[in-house]
């Protein structure tokens, strides 16, 4: 057994709270220092989980213990905070999105080879174990060629919307429950299916609310080896994520039930997995079982590795700048009138624009 | 209790004898006569049930007795043998799709009116029980305003395709699971959700069979009043059938165990439909009760309903002729690269197009 390794946090809100508490259930890891801007929450923090509080982000990044951090910064800060804990050599694991920018996304992906560190972006919804059981049955070969993948995540956000709160804007929030809920399903896609190289996307806006983001998103996908893949989000239903996989020699789908989602252990509880095999069955269905996970636990385990192994990770920046720019496509696909658009399109041209302005700076 | 409504059949393969069966079972119409071109199809038949061969399609439109008649003929055939019925003053059912063409879809539809018949067009799926249920509910407003509806129907076809098969060549079954199994689902999300304006697809060919036709296709739907609809079909894996509503007060899901297909009266015993209600409930789910129901029976009824009082069927020719269009513009998007089509331009086109026939003629 090694000696778990050590991390800081830095944004201390709800979210930095599911993290810590997932942290504490990991012999692998351990958050010994927390930072917040805000005086009164760092103190809170260190008094509810007995986690050092830094005064500010350089004393954080000068603890020689300290080996990577945890950002749950908001999305604009992802990479300016991510390159000062470069610089001092900490890995990053940041939430998803990997930048509110695909060019601070594709900034963040350099800051790995430039600084020899390991970046992690939580992109939870891989680890569900449903879906590690799909991608464990299609490398073992038993969906044979892999020909569709569907997938849905939805919730009622977009009825509770009011001008105070930042999804309501389309600058902060672009295409509502589509960079807030498909961008998860786009790297389920992705991890199950491989490379998504283009996409054409439809929108729309139903909730009465009378925010400015829409509020509806359906997106088609095709895969590099011709594969389809669909992605649903609806802001305006009861919540819902499902991924179901078509293949030759059998069909697999996945349903979470939305309630127990901030209870990642018990998910499983609550959530089905059935496969219905090819030729000797079809429409016969099999219930499988779902073995007890817990995503936040295994992102944070995952990182930890990454930091102990100097592995790259499954969750990786690369993976975190594909699912962004499967959004990015997706709303320029809803600017063009549907448009089928190329994700190398936006991801060349957010190159293109990170290189002018380091030349132009 | 009125007399049962005297139907004919024409074309004896084995579609009829499903519909034939299924009529056998309804106090409601009875089928008196048949024809078929091969005089030992038709003798076959006679003998099998007990119904009178018509020597020709003359004598069977010739019989008083006989006051509609089912079409279970080629697609190609479907308004040719319409328009000679209609001319006798026959009703008219006629299996989907209404046409093989746009073109001939729209002459059926002109029947109507040009001789004072109904005409329904066997869009059964939308006959299902919970179909039926989902449609109630959406009606009675339990559902809130819908916002997306989700439809895949599947199945293995493209994998046992052969040269000696019609559905492997592109002319005869334009799109592959597009034309044969996506139809019915189009016909399904406008009786749940109203007019669809708007489609864009994207289509791939993945079997190892050597087919011309695509075998995957995924197309999106814009509805006339904003809603977002989505059709899946993959003719490379196990059957399904499958639709989900979202709507703002709660959502509905159903889905058919595909290996009962053929019995439509023992479907219910291996479907679901669950409820996922809003606000007080997101995410428990209810499953509902599936009423045993037999899709063809109910359609054959229908049909004699159709003619006894003269009202328009649920299943009538323009919800025919619209399920079309949305294949032949989902067609259409696939040639342009995924380009929006609206429906309004193919069934215009067709229309115009029939219009110029008619005059050069």
């Amino acid at each position: 057994m090694s000696p778990p390794v050590k991390l800081g946090i830095v944004g201390l809100g709800r979210w930095a709270r599911v993290l810590v508490r997932a942290a504490q259930r990991s012999q692998n890891l351990k958050i010994v220092s927390g930072y917040s801007r805000t005086p009164e929450t760092r103190e809170a923090f260190a008094r509810e989980f007995g986690i050092a509080a830094a005064s500010d982000l350089r004393q954080m990044f000068a603890d020689t213990e300290v080996r990577g951090v945890i950002l749950t910064v908001p999305n604009e800060q992802h990479f300016p905070v991510a390159e000062q804990a470069a610089r001092a050599g900490k890995h990053v694991y940041t939430e998803k999105p990997i930048a509110h920018t695909l060019e601070d996304g594709v900034r963040i992906c350099e800051l790995e080879a430039r600084h020899g560190i390991r970046i992690v972006v939580g992109h939870s919804a891989r680890l569900l174990s449903g879906t590690r059981l799909m991608k464990a049955a299609i490398q073992r070969g038993e969906l044979g060629r892999l020909a569709c993948i569907e997938a849905n995540f939805s919730n009622e956000r977009a009825l509770e919307l009011t001008p105070q709160n930042w999804r309501w804007y389309r600058a902060q929030c672009p295409g509502g429950p589509l960079s807030q809920l498909a961008i998860h399903q786009f790297d389920s896609l992705a991890c199950l299916g491989g490379e998504i190289i283009q996409v054409m996307s439809m929108a729309s806006k139903l909730s009465p609310a009378g925010a400015e983001v829409d509020d509806q998103s359906m997106t088609l996908v095709k895969f590099a080896d011709g594969k389809l893949g669909y992605v649903g989000s609806c802001w305006t239903s009861p919540g819902i994520f499902s991924i179901r996989c078509f293949g030759q020699k059998a069909l697999m789908h996945y349903e979470v039930d939305f309630s127990s989602w901030d209870h990642p252990d018990r998910l499983h509880e609550s959530s089905s997995l059935y496969v219905q095999r090819g030729k000797n069955g079809y429409g016969k269905r099999e219930e499988l079982e779902l073995p007890q996970s817990n995503m936040f636990v295994d992102e944070l385990e995952s990182f930890a590795r990454a930091i102990a192994t100097g592995e790259l990770p499954e969750l990786s920046a690369t993976n975190g700048l594909a699912a962004a720019a499967a959004v990015n496509a997706a709303l320029l696909s809803i600017d063009r009138g549907g448009e089928t658009v190329a994700l190398a399109e936006v991801i060349d041209e957010a190159r293109a624009r990170v290189r002018r302005q380091a030349k132009a700076a």
